[in-house]
């Protein structure tokens, strides 16, 4: 779609773009070698400068503080979120006084400094841990990052709950805060003294909301990642709730408590991206229904199943319609109570829809 | 599908069904003229009774006091959501002591006062109010009602919001509480002070709880139903709130509005089922499109939109497609916060997923 570009334009620079007409069309970030060559942040005549970046930042950050006012319940929240906030490339999250960067480009890259220092002025924070993609490095010589070693874990707060974020382990940028309000509507939901069962429960996130907040009575978390499970420990130990960690494959453990007999109130079921790519697509989804069904069996009648996927290319509906074979193969049938998705902090650019990703089912299981 | 039916059969009758073998198949209730002759309530071999119904009844209450808690933020709320309680052909919505009724088949009518008098006991209540939908009085028999003038307009409380509930005049049980954790969503993204415009605001449910709730300072309601804006008017002065109520159609309102230049902090678009059939899901689809793009040219760069659609033939993602393009039309961009649906009150039933019908998008309008 590039017919020529002048020699003044370096990669990483903000460019003006024209029309085969020679009109102007508008100012994108430019990286000849990129996946996107061109990320437009205006159309039309009226340029685009360095200054308009750090509108984009504040727009973000109005978004968090004025609108949600996310600093009352916690100080863990997505502060950027890529294209979701006009700003593609560019991750942010914040945890306590530390900015958790995810980069994601070369324009990025270079404007960080003074974008950082920016929102550290903005959200009071004063520290970074920065996190380059591999692809950035990769195709558009975006210097990888050597782990910070100074940065050590931080203790977050989610209404009322402590999670430790550790940004050696962590995935991503270290917690994932896009199930704040699913965490929060668990606990809502868990009647006191009742049994969870968290399979993939990662660094505990669920389960604790449901021990903590929910009260809940006996509280089981499973995942394969012995690290995550180890810091789901502690994390218990930081919150003072007696929860049973298991380090175990999702599919065994929920296959070996069938044969048990054993059952919950409540099951959640939080996987990772079993479709990460189109090719992935009939092998995911049929990883999804066998998981479903197994976390089916493990609701007694009546109690409450909570599955997620957060497989981009998984649509709602198709999600949705998995579960309900799922369950219904079982012969047992869902009243879903709700459809949910990420937390506010995690927005859709229309240009873009296909930045959604999370999906979450809210079911009593008969 | 059904080949015979035994003598005793009568309609509105619990009756035990038998495959083409002769074996038992299930239970159901059957009525020969209905649309649907025959609802399934139970497969296989044991039998479903009328004490099994009660059940049914008390799993719908279950769910509305011990799981979802909804008697601590209001006293109205849907008590049996037809299919998504397992209930085909039965709507129940509680407003204070009045349980508002929809009767959908004979079935159901025939044995109202044991199920309504089961009901009274488990939440309270001690009035009711019935109304016969005119299908099931048509087709199946069920003799209409006359409104009962003894029970006057009764005062519901919602999140601390004040509305007055009025049988006779109302639209279908009289208020619709499938919008209320919608509504206390908008409240909490109003900032102090904001404007807002609700358009098609029935009784005035987001009006009022962006007045009350939001401490909007600046507040119009505009609906074309002159009964309803005169009930919203009064609910306001229930609230003790200020609001504009215009007696409009909403797209004169948003057109003249949009001549005028001028633009709110907040627009909610919540307008009546635009899509009823699919013979009108071009025209409706068109007026969905029509509407948005009016209503977001009223919302100031970086306000909030939240339109929605009781369509339930309209998708999610049908849905949301009409709308980005409509905006996309006026050349702006949303920044899509959130999808929301109705309440947990109004469940579907994995066997019948078409049960769902509300969508309600959150956007920032840039």
């Amino acid at each position: 779609m590039i017919a020529e570009a002048s020699s003044d334009a370096v990669p990483g620079s903000l460019v003006t773009v024209y029309d085969r007409q020679g009109r102007v069309f508008g100012t994108g970030l430019y990286h000849p070698r990129a996946r996107v060559p061109l990320r437009m942040f205006r159309h039309g005549e009226e340029p685009f400068t360095e200054e308009d970046f750090l509108v984009l930042l504040d727009r973000a950050v109005e978004l968090r503080l004025q609108l949600l006012h996310l600093p009352e319940v916690t100080d863990a929240f997505r502060v950027v979120h890529s294209d979701g906030d006009g700003l593609g490339g560019l991750v942010v999250d914040r945890f306590a006084d530390v900015l958790s960067v995810e980069v994601q480009s070369l324009g990025v890259w270079q404007r960080l400094p003074r974008w950082l220092a920016h929102l550290h002025r903005r959200l009071g924070t004063r520290r970074e841990v920065i996190e380059v993609t591999d692809l950035a490095a990769r195709v558009e010589g975006v210097p990888r990052q050597a782990p910070d070693a100074a940065v050590r874990p931080v203790k977050i707060r989610e209404y009322g709950v402590v999670y430790e974020v550790d940004f050696a382990e962590g995935h991503k940028t270290g917690f994932f805060c896009d199930q704040r309000e699913n965490r929060l509507r668990l606990a809502r939901l868990v009647q006191p003294g009742q049994s969870v069962l968290d399979l993939c429960c990662y660094t505990g996130g669920f389960a604790l909301a449901a021990a903590v907040l929910g009260k809940a009575g006996d509280v089981t978390g499973v995942d394969l990642d012995e690290k995550a499970v180890a810091r789901a420990r502690r994390n218990a130990h930081l919150n003072q709730v007696r929860v049973q960690w298991v380090h175990c494959d999702a599919f065994s453990y929920a296959r070996q408590m069938q044969r048990n007999g054993r059952q919950w109130d409540v099951v959640v079921l939080d996987p990772p991206k079993f479709v990460a790519s189109r090719e992935e697509m009939q092998e995911g989804l049929k990883r999804y229904e066998d998981l479903n069904r197994l976390a089916a069996a493990l609701v007694r009648p009546g109690g409450l199943l909570v599955t997620c996927s957060c497989s981009g290319l998984v649509s709602e509906e198709m999600f949705e319609k998995v579960v309900i074979r799922a369950v219904h193969k079982q012969s047992r049938r869902l009243q879903i109570l709700e459809r949910s998705g990420a937390g506010p902090d995690h927005p859709v650019w229309s240009a873009c829809p296909e930045g959604r990703y999370l999906k979450v089912l809210w079911c009593r299981v008969w």
